[in-house]
């Protein structure tokens, strides 16, 4: 009898303690969204960064102004701020490029709206004047082989419009621009255009990184918009033998040296024990960066600006870390992951160890959820957390993926989590001129920022072993 | 022995029916879904009705080729097309709104970006020219009483920002609109401005229908954008004299005839059940009516050319319905509702029932889910049909609601679901010169109409009951 009294007691006491810590956390989540929704900051710093910096490729200008910007920034509300150095490459687009179909009886002479990618060889000022052949996949490619040779291989395949996730159609489609030209200029090709990576039709093109292969000749490679893709295709089934003048002036620089920009709160706690919130900081040479990945930036610098303003002290340490480079090498998020190792290595002094990453960096849209790369009992622990979460439309944890900047934290088996807004818009802006402040509505990316303080503070309260 | 194995017998048949149904439901819907988001007409169909046609308000010339164009639209994939003569309101807004602070020191003459009500008086041309009260709701003005005589009332409660759902906020504001000029107008005010129905701060203002009260004086009422309510609240802390000028030219003409457009595919089964898809063909007089309600309209003549160009022979009587006058009267809706009473009610001859009314009145914006206005067991019966509804971002089935134009309907026990898109951005356009096509993203409608196509063809396969 005295047995089950004692149980009893213990059970209503842990019950209540556990009412006490539901109502608690349900209290503080609420309070981080009434804080951002009311005098949130994030849009203001995005205006900032997005309309005064801009573009911001590394190696740029704008790179370093948005290094010493966020800096700056951050140190009004962390502990400590500092620069971890890194060099990154350094790739400059020059002056604007051309693409003429130079012999089309249908069209006369026809302009098409193009863009270099990122980190393409230039023509140079002669140019590149040749026919073009249209395929649709490297299937084709090969059966045509060295047919393509001294042509200019255009890479046609559209998004798949039935998929749903529209991260999933670019997934389906990006290896026309990352693999491309270098599958084109095994067979002898002298230039690759491949079709932008976009959602729909427009009228701008869609640069992006490309990755030559090595011991290939590099040859110069454009996007070509959407819609003039299209054009060109047609215009192909009935001229076949289209000339295309082709001149970009892109040209690969020395190394530059930049920085990872990282801002801390100590924990008081488990100062050891880290958790982080992140974006990255530079974007393509085209538009602002506002949704890629300005977005990210600003809700990730955010989430400690909440915590301090709300006079949160975290248990664990929260950094949010603005990664360089995300766009064209990763020379950021390696870097990184390579100084955690090193801490987590450290013998004799303090160990640190990251138990957890977060990235925003699929544009300031509004919340759907969190994609996780963990194992199944960090996944089942998160998950646990819906009933707090879904309120604020944080309804989607069952995706695969945590972001590009914290993917070399996973040889650490530090559990990778993204942040998961709707993904219906963000191929209508990503890598173009229309990436711009103007895209980016106020709630939606506060909202995110929110959610990803709410997430962080669940983490910083209840870890996630 | 054999009663077991009989059982076992049935049992396994059933389920194979039940397999073979449930793929059979999820291929249906994925061809609807590939359907539209690869030959989809919605956004076409859109630019025509949102810049082509244009602003719609009821009894205005473009209401009624918005009528002409619906019934001409549908002709070419429904069975019959009729219109539904119903008589509306005809109100017109006149010349620019003139909204002037006259007697500012820090200012100087300082012109507020305002706009009339919806079925507001004017001014005319000799304006109204009297001091400025702010109140934030009606027990202030109560409190207030008789010193705003003379006076013109500025209702200055902004939206609440901190509520997720911006529908939410809304209705938290919205009294101020409707019913605040009449109140101001029981203590003898002689006009009133009312901070614009908007999430943020916007440089324009947002109309919208107000509603005198009867036996009560009907004086001018304007809309005064965010933005600029928020510099004459800071101004009048500084200058509580503040004298302002307000100049409206709008009238209220004679009921003008109009129409409710109806376009049917015949059931092939149950030809007296009607399940009704809709929007509000109206729109008001600013902007192009493009999320509201353009986008309704068109998701749900998409559904019934869905199902066409599908092949697919609906059991039940599938029919779109463009009400007209949501805005400012409700006429259409409710006149739908009497004649389907009247065809419920007919004795001898086919009695028509309506086993539900579905509405799309909240924009063109990403996948929620349904609202639903129904008993419980209807509304258990459309969540068991969540997981074929779930991978399309359909996640939220839980609020209660259905839409303006159907809510008559609900007179005769008619299960009402309401199509809901995301929220955050809608307040951003709504009523305002902002509701233009370039604000809405092809996917985004394109996803509702699809939502639309397949819980209504659920619906037609399994019933409601």
């Amino acid at each position: 009898m005295k047995r089950i009294f004692l149980y009893a007691l213990v059970l209503t006491s842990s019950l209540s303690v556990c009412a006490q810590s539901s109502s608690q956390y349900e209290g503080t989540i609420k309070s981080l969204y009434d804080l951002e929704l009311t005098q949130g900051q994030s849009y203001s710093m995005l205006e900032y960064l997005a309309t005064r910096i801009g573009a911001r490729l590394s190696g740029s200008p704008g790179a370093a102004a948005a290094v010493e910007w966020s800096r700056h920034t951050m140190e009004d509300f962390v502990d400590s701020v500092w620069l971890q150095p890194v060099m990154v490459p350094h790739w400059v687009r020059g002056q604007q490029e051309i693409a003429r179909v130079i012999n089309s009886k249908k069209q006369g002479t026809l302009e098409l709206s193009v863009c270099a990618l990122g980190g393409a060889v230039g023509t140079g000022p002669s140019g590149v004047t040749a026919g073009i052949v249209e395929v649709k996949n490297f299937e084709e490619l090969r059966q045509l082989g060295t047919r393509v040779q001294g042509k200019i291989v255009f890479f046609n395949r559209a998004f798949d419009a039935t998929r749903i996730n529209t991260f999933s159609a670019y997934m389906g489609a990006v290896d026309q621009r990352a693999a491309g030209p270098s599958e084109a200029a095994k067979y002898g090709a002298v230039g690759a255009i491949v079709r932008s990576m976009g959602s729909g039709i427009e009228a701008y093109p869609h640069t992006g990184g490309l990755r030559y292969a090595p011991n290939i000749p590099k040859i110069p490679a454009v996007a070509i918009s959407t819609k003039d893709a299209e054009l060109l295709s047609r215009l192909l089934k009935e001229e076949k033998d289209l000339q295309l003048y082709l001149e970009t002036h892109c040209v690969t620089l020395d190394d530059a040296p930049s920085f990872n920009v990282i801002g801390e709160i100590k924990g008081s706690t488990h100062p050891d024990e880290i958790i982080v919130v992140s974006g990255h900081l530079d974007s393509w040479d085209l538009g602002q960066g506002a949704h890629d990945d300005g977005a990210g930036c600003v809700q990730a610098i955010e989430v400690l600006r909440l915590f301090k303003v709300l006079g949160y002290k975290p248990k664990r340490t929260i950094r949010a870390v603005m990664y360089m480079n995300e766009e064209n090498g990763l020379r950021g998020g390696t870097e990184y992951a390579k100084q955690a190792e090193k801490a987590q290595a450290l013998k004799g002094g303090k160990k640190q160890k990251h138990i957890a990453a977060m990235e925003s960096d699929r544009g300031g849209f509004t919340p759907r959820g969190f994609t996780m790369s963990a194992p199944e009992n960090v996944k089942a622990k998160i998950r646990s957390w819906k009933p707090w979460l879904e309120p604020y439309g944080l309804t989607d944890f069952d995706q695969e993926g945590g972001g590009a900047d914290i993917g070399p934290l996973a040889n650490l088996n530090v559990p990778l989590i993204g942040y998961l807004p709707d993904s219906q818009r963000y191929f209508s802006y990503h890598h173009t001129v229309e990436d711009t402040f103007d895209k980016v509505n106020k709630r939606e990316l506060e909202l995110g920022a929110a959610a990803m303080a709410a997430l962080t503070y669940l983490i910083d309260q209840m870890g996630l072993e």
